[in-house]
């Protein structure tokens, strides 16, 4: 068995039985620190949405790779509409979803004049809706306009070395002029996620974040 | 002597005994809470850039009163002009002040193309400036564009009973989905001052916060 191997084994041993004592593990690695990412306004639309949108047949035109993997900005926009105003320029997202889902700012939502609510992705029962425009057609959206919770994506293996369960709720510590904790940061764990922490615009400059930035989680 | 009188005798000669003893003082109230009120951005203005922008002679009407004594939203607003962009109809705030000042979220001063620093009112040393244009005339400002570090406006009353000083950094509560805890909220303290937490709309949407919820100092 190699060195590396033996401290892994050794290493899932020890927090194993931390865990096992109701403790939060403490061998997380100290000064240990999370990217950050700021998402702008943005949709993601299902595929029958993508057709309406864009027309029959039609899929989504990769423009960059974002850093969660398999996910990227489409080269394709859509126009928002609310009851008191437009939302132009609103990226897609890609791949196509099972649902359509439009993640707004606090700002964006007053421009539009629907307040979205704070939502985890994916949680959109009693959402409001708005009218989406594209190039080939409009769809009235009953539901699917959230603010994102904030959250730190993070695979397994992050998890047992932060020592958090994924839909655990921790704080999360930035530094700096605007330096802040913030509560209530949900964590979201899966093979196919790459360690980054997720905020809004408004979250990131009210800490005065930008992307690539630093933050810690309190223990 | 009133009964009051006597009480508030005995509770500041506590204060000024634990003060002495270096201890932040206990004597605080508990559950004792500042309401908040949100920015947008504006702009105060000299007399002299008041009558370059809006015409010789010209003063300022008052359209709203604003809870800090003697300042007013002003009926005029002007056109902000950067490098990369215009931000229409930014209100103008009165009375007049020596200097002219822009106050901008981290966002409005990306649309400008010119990112405001983070500074306490006034000091405006080393700060950007943009054009400033009203209907009688355009101001070429060198200075005087910032992002308002987050602080408390108190009375010294305030200040005795939440035993802070002027130009102390405190730590700032608030509650909800969106709770956390801002660092580095800076004190400022005088007798024209009423209780009030100022945060721009950047940090008060981070915080899910509206005007006049209430947030607590971190004892």
């Amino acid at each position: 068995m190699r060195e590396e191997d033996l401290i892994h084994l050794i290493t899932a041993e020890v927090v194993a039985q931390l865990q096992r004592e109701g403790q939060r593990q403490q061998a997380v690695v100290q000064g240990s620190t999370i990217p950050v990412a700021l998402s702008n306004r943005h949709i993601h639309l299902s595929q029958e949405h993508v057709e309406r949108l864009f027309g029959v047949g039609y899929t989504l035109t990769k423009l960059k790779d974002l850093s969660q993997p398999g996910q990227y900005a489409a080269k394709e926009t859509v126009r928002l509409i609310g009851p008191k105003g437009i939302l132009e320029d609103v990226r897609v997202l890609g791949p196509a979803r099972g649902t359509t889902q439009i993640e707004l700012a606090i700002a964006d939502g007053f421009k539009l004049g629907i307040i979205p609510p704070i939502r985890q992705s994916g949680d959109l029962q009693g959402t409001p809706g708005c009218y989406v425009a594209g190039p080939s057609g409009v769809v009235e959206l009953a539901t699917g306009l959230i603010a994102a919770l904030r959250h730190i994506h993070m695979a397994p293996g992050d998890a047992l070395r932060f020592g958090v369960q994924d839909q655990e709720l921790v704080k999360v510590r930035t530094k700096g002029l605007r330096a802040l904790v913030f509560d209530q940061v949900l964590v979201r764990v899966s093979p196919d996620f790459c360690l980054e922490m997720h905020l809004d615009v408004e979250e990131g400059n009210a800490a005065g974040l930008k992307n690539g930035d630093q933050v810690e989680i309190v223990q």
